[in-house]
């Protein structure tokens, strides 16, 4: 391919509307441009970068004995009634109907479609297990789409169905799934990433892992232990606290405190330290509006997901109106419990003379205990973890959080598909059971973005060579001189002779460094640079987008050092692919 | 692959709601199943054949110059409101809101997202010409889905479009593009589809053709010559008309005609031929209901294509009430001027003494002479033509009326979308101009099931080896015979290490007729059988689906002459592919 013919522009300047540095450089090389609020296009640039990142999938999918399918992207919401997701799925699910006002949806993941396909072919014990995948479209309508591919509306993406007839056999397959998507990142370039435990959401099951690339830009917080193995989630980090429990009880007292909207504000009108304070958060639940106040020490958020598990249904921030029977601002745990439903956390346990609201306009107490001041305090952990926090798994004091990118999930989901949908199986003993799946995804734009943003500097980004758009990248300087033109087209002939990819920069009137700075978008791992005054000596240069190459050599020589250098970076590659499991 | 651990049923009875062959047989033989209406899910064995097509198809793309991008289902309405098509199009384009209340398209063609990607890129004529393609999924809200893959709702589609700074230079890609298509069908093993000039309906432009695949199952009417090349799609059939004006005009009479509601009816009555009996079909226009009425001869029917092209926006059939101003039954040229729109078609043209309505319930005239009795009797063209009519082309009449199903579609279309989505380019004297566009599509789905059409029996598809999902497959007749077993099982690994595809039924205890049956669903092109009545004449059995090999071979030479075999299959495909054009 020429560069003069590539379809896609290219420009210097940073576009003001992007955060992040992959997206930023993606849409000034020319391989996506935004088409709506979360949606793109590929230009050809993009497309073969992702195109090989599904060849490597596909691969890794079929070793696992994965067999390739088709869902459809629109789906009737009969399928989705009977899984019950229709209604529990927030606004992120698309709902429609159709010219005959048919209720449609956007699929935005396939469990459903994937039980619809296969419940009448695997009624007997005997087809178990098997596996189907697909790489399709999904639409997730995102009320904040951010940082190009990272988080968009639309998307392809790599999904997996497992069907078992135990959970232990889900959880060998599980293992055998887990590997394969190590091989995919290991292949794809990016060995660093690493897999959390992660709280399964919506999908439903149990275990599941989060494959997290860690980099400041990530929007996921991951939690990891530095003595120990421990990885989770922020969403499902277990909150282990020990509180200074030493202080002597004194009287509960109510005072007033006017104008004191904040946690932090009440503390210093009283004087009182923060982890001696009682944060109140409130939500309502989705169903019926009904108010749910979450408790927490002052220096502690509150995490959402555990706290959702907890209650059991969606939930959203609260609105607190003058009318409500809550006082915003003044809220306390003394005395609510005929007001609300409440939660007291973890990070509150054992605390002495507690500073709360005291649910009446401008007041709070001082002195709260609540083992002593309420009847049946209980705790539950619905706080998010933090830095230098205790490792539920070591117990040591040595958790620290970090950013990442989620470029891939793998989950346990039990039953839960196959029971509500009634699919069944006949066991070895004539008697009808519900399967047991597994479900296992993977981003395609998101990974291609989360690579560029793992490698680039600031000129472009540095693709790995086994996902790169092409190859090798020659730069012919000096296009009007015929000696110069020659030679490089003859290297571009024989290079691609030899089973090489090969992107050819032969545009006339372009000065060296606009082709170079074109060269550092293409990111395109080896550079040979063909110009007169290299000829002069006999040779063409030859450097790496990595920098970690940069030689003359002669131009006979040419295509067989271009080959080495190719072999060697994929060599680099392969040998941090950790290797199929036996049997 | 193990015909065991194959995902997908297979079964006997032919599906009730199937009225064509090739749905029967991809259902009964585990190639899709329906998800709602005109919705599919592919099972592995139809995605291996769609994936060969998808390859087939990225191939001879690329081969003119096509470069792959990929553009989003789902659309921004805004796109469609520039290209004035979010109101032109009927209810097959489906739109819908999102979750903030945006205006949205399921995108159902791509000529908007074509020009929006590129017209920021192509400002200048040096980037000219270019040609983008994707394979993507749409969607088009049907009225009436039916036959299977043949008209669904949503379909993967591989939809190319180019840009030019001429219709000179259009033109002369269009040719390239017709011959890849031509290319692509032959390699496909379909090399008798032929090329029709087809009416460009709502995608603009004035060239096109439709690639047709003959067959009597087929929705679409096609005009053939029998004498010359001519060939079109029945709606832009041209309707050249030679009637018999030898009768003497008679004064013009009104008489009562009771009861009679059809032209047939009448003609009965009044002992006239049909021939000289003027039909009226009435029709609404879309944007405010006035009437269009279309008279015709008695025995033609009207061309709704050429009449909506004709009034120029869309129409539907009429409503006649007792309140409308048109009596229905009895409507006629002559007085009906100041009641509606009409047009005369060019089957009327000449007739002397003509019976029409009357417009006055229960009257027609006779002795009707258009060119006497009516001012400025106008013809156009807006009848089907009909077998053994005059061809526009050679003038004979040997026109032939044949069935086809349209696998492939090419349009110049022009600037119609550059112009209302104002994407210009800067020309060599400096001056701004719209460029002129193409657009060239095949559904995927479609084409792999029209093949199915073209080439089944009875018992199953008959697949072209160059999309068939393997290329040979192997039945171990009595699995349970240790010999057997072996040598079947060391064939299935020879022939895979020797770069064949096999699909390989190992199954113990199903019949050899159960087996047989299934691989006649599956259409593989080679069938090795492995049976211990052969074995021990130390020979394994060798056909083909199309029944051309029938042949008993050594064991030892079985590999071989099952390459030799399959060599031979591609080669006859291979040799009814045209070569590429020079240059």
């Amino acid at each position: 391919m020429k560069v003069a013919k590539l379809v896609g522009s290219r420009f210097k300047e940073r576009p003001a509307d992007c955060v992040i540095d992959s997206h930023a450089l993606m849409v000034r090389g020319g391989y996506m441009k935004n088409v709506g609020n979360g949606i793109y296009s590929e230009f050809p640039l993009l497309k073969r970068i992702t195109a090989k990142i599904e060849n490597i999938i596909r691969q890794e999918m079929d070793a696992i004995d994965g067999q390739e399918v088709l869902f459809p992207v629109v789906l009737p919401a009969e399928l989705w009634d009977e899984s019950g997701r229709y209604d529990s799925v927030g606004s992120e699910l698309l709902r429609f109907t159709d010219r005959s006002d048919s209720r449609m949806v956007l699929a935005m993941t396939h469990e459903e479609a994937a039980v619809h396909l296969v419940r009448e072919y695997a009624q007997s014990y005997t087809k178990y297990p098997f596996m189907i995948y697909q790489l399709q479209r999904k639409f997730r309508d995102e009320a904040r789409p951010r940082a190009g591919m990272i988080r968009v509306r639309e998307f392809t993406m790599k999904d997996a169905y497992s069907f078992h007839t135990s959970q232990e056999d889900l959880e060998q397959y599980y293992r055998k799934c887990y590997k394969a998507y190590n091989r995919i990142f290991q292949r794809a370039g990016i060995p660093d990433v690493v897999t959390v435990a992660s709280d399964s959401g919506m999908m439903g099951g149990s275990i599941s892992h989060e494959y997290m690339l860690l980099t400041p830009v990530g929007e996921d917080s991951i939690v990891l232990c530095e003595s120990c193995d421990y990885r989770a989630n922020m969403e499902a980090a277990e909150n282990k606290m020990q509180n200074d429990v030493s202080g002597e009880p004194v009287s509960l007292e109510c005072v007033e405190t006017p104008d004191c909207k904040t946690i932090e504000d009440v503390c210093r009108f009283l004087g009182a330290d923060i982890q001696s304070s009682c944060k109140a958060v409130v939500y309502q639940k989705n169903s019926d509006d009904t108010f749910v106040v979450a408790f927490v020490r002052g220096d502690y958020e509150v995490n959402e997901t555990k706290l959702r598990n907890l209650v059991g249904e969606e939930i959203h921030t609260a609105e607190i109106t003058d009318a409500s029977i809550l006082v915003a601002g003044y809220i306390g745990p003394y005395g609510i419990s005929d007001r609300a439903e409440y939660y007291l956390d973890v990070t509150l346990r054992g605390i002495p003379n507690l500073v709360a609201g005291a649910n009446k306009e401008g007041c709070h107490y001082k002195g709260l205990n609540l083992e002593r001041d309420l009847e049946n305090a209980r705790y539950v952990d619905i706080s998010k973890i933090q830095q230098g926090s205790i490792c539920p798994c070591c117990g040591r004091k040595t958790i620290t959080i970090r950013r990442g990118i989620e470029v891939g999930n793998i989950f346990q989901l039990g039953t839960k598909y196959t029971k509500t949908m009634g699919m069944t199986y006949t066991d070895e003993n004539g008697k009808q059971q519900y399967p047991v799946m597994g479900c296992y995804g993977i981003g395609v734009g998101r990974l291609a973005a989360s690579i560029c943003e793992a490698y680039h500097d600031e000129y472009g980004p540095v693709w790995p060579i086994t996902i790169a758009p092409w190859e090798v990248q020659i730069c012919c300087l000096r296009a009007d001189d015929a000696e110069t033109k020659a030679v490089a087209d003859s290297l571009y002939c024989d290079l691609q002779n030899a089973g090489t990819e090969v992107l050819y920069d032969d545009r006339e009137g372009v000065r060296p460094g606009a082709m170079f700075s074109d060269a550092d978008l293409f990111g395109v791992p080896v550079r040979v640079v063909v110009s007169p005054r290299n000829l002069k000596e006999g040779c063409v240069e030859i450097t790496t987008r990595d920098k970690s190459v940069k030689e003359l050599v002669a131009v006979e020589q040419a295509v067989r050092s271009i080959q080495e250098i190719k072999e060697k970076l994929y060599a680099q590659i392969a040998q941090k692919v950790e290797p199929y499991e036996e049997g």
